[in-house]
């Protein structure tokens, strides 16, 4: 077992969910990597079992409480414990693939999800927490989030996809959006598959290929280029 | 029923998954919004059920079929139906919470969920599909991304949410991420609640938790305030 994942959520019964199926569920059934989802209730501290109050100053909504997550944290990761411990909330760092692979290549993840209006600051500090966005919107908690970061990282994990579902020449692996794909039928409602795609000449393949992924990634993701122009010179002086 | 959404999968099981559970899952039990998930596999026009075929040109891995999309996008949704048609993917525009607040006003949406190396590109044209990212990582497949999506809709669909889960004051609603959030125990490890928000005071702590919301955006988020600072301009001139 490489890989081990720990969710503290309010709602464990939506866990394995969608990774319980497909390329996921299998690797989960065949032990390439293990899930626990763990109640976080379990750990308040009162017998109304409270994981949660008003927010100080005010304000609408509720705020998990520090002291409860705390206890939850340590029992399912003592501090010697080397995973990285995360915390789905949009006020975190956008994902990437990059962290992404790095996450896939250790030991797993503790991984925290909020619900309500968000979780006491002060836990992030007291247990390392490492905030984490996926996609700039508000969800109704960080489960999807979660399982949306796990599927992400399961897939990396050596030995879970065969050589057919390879994963390289994909998007973000090389800092632009992939090329367009296609495949049979030749004519679909009177669209032809671009016709360099039957030559076999596998250099102008590669080449077309090439411009046509930086011509999307210039459409609509300059962000993407603008970040990659800004990586290269970094990465050269360090 | 205002929002409908129909899921199309090589893997219908996955869902609601997460979404049958807490906010999302009293909202669909009582009837707030409704959910279908439909096998692609059923379209298919041979009898292995074929959905897929090798990459025109070569590659690895396989593409999804632009014909047997289309059957089932075109059961699914027949032209009169006037949700959007969207497609996850990573080549698609980022997710925004301004597209969910559109999307959870409008009639619902039909998401196709693409697997292996992507879809036939094809049928984002034949079909009218708006392509959808979540997040800059390559998944399995669409699937934890559509369930990510409709979990953003659906809290905010009408009667979803009750006054105690407000969807105000929370990040990317005003361009910026959410101010920190803090609840008793008044002191935590030794950390105590900043003294401003038992002041009392609610224009200083207004004007407080909007700085704490501006210096946490500018450190992690740049690219947030000048994509504010870009829409301000274009807004007032149009």
């Amino acid at each position: 077992m490489s890989f081990r994942a720990t969710v503290l959520t309010l709602y464990p019964e939506m866990f394995p969910g969608p990774l319980g199926h497909a390329l996921a569920g299998r690797a989960l059934a065949s032990g390439l990597w293990a899930l626990a989802a763990v109640q976080i209730r379990d750990f308040a501290l009162d017998r109304h079992r409270s994981v949660d109050d008003t927010p100080a100053g005010g304000g609408p909504g509720m705020v998990m409480r520090a002291d409860v997550l705390a206890r939850a944290i340590d029992a399912a990761a003592p501090p010697e414990d080397p995973r990285p411990r995360l915390l789905m909330t949009p006020r975190g760092r956008p994902l990437t693939q990059a962290r992404v692979a790095a996450l896939a290549a250790g030991p797993g993840a503790v991984i925290v999800c909020g619900r309500f209006e968000g979780v006491d600051e002060r836990i992030v500090a007291a247990r390392g927490l490492e905030e984490v966005c996926v996609g700039d919107v508000v969800l109704s908690g960080g489960e999807s989030a979660a399982l949306l970061l796990l599927d992400a990282c399961v897939r990396l994990i050596p030995g879970v996809m065969g050589k057919s579902e390879s994963g390289s020449d994909e998007s973000f692996s090389d800092g632009l959006l992939e090329y367009p794909q296609y495949t049979r039928p030749q004519s679909f409602e009177g669209m032809a598959i671009p016709e360099i795609l039957s030559s076999g000449d596998h250099a102008r393949i590669r080449a077309w290929r090439r411009a046509q992924a930086e011509a999307t990634t210039r459409a609509r993701r300059p962000d993407l280029l603008a970040a990659a122009r800004h990586d290269g010179p970094m990465k050269e002086s360090t």
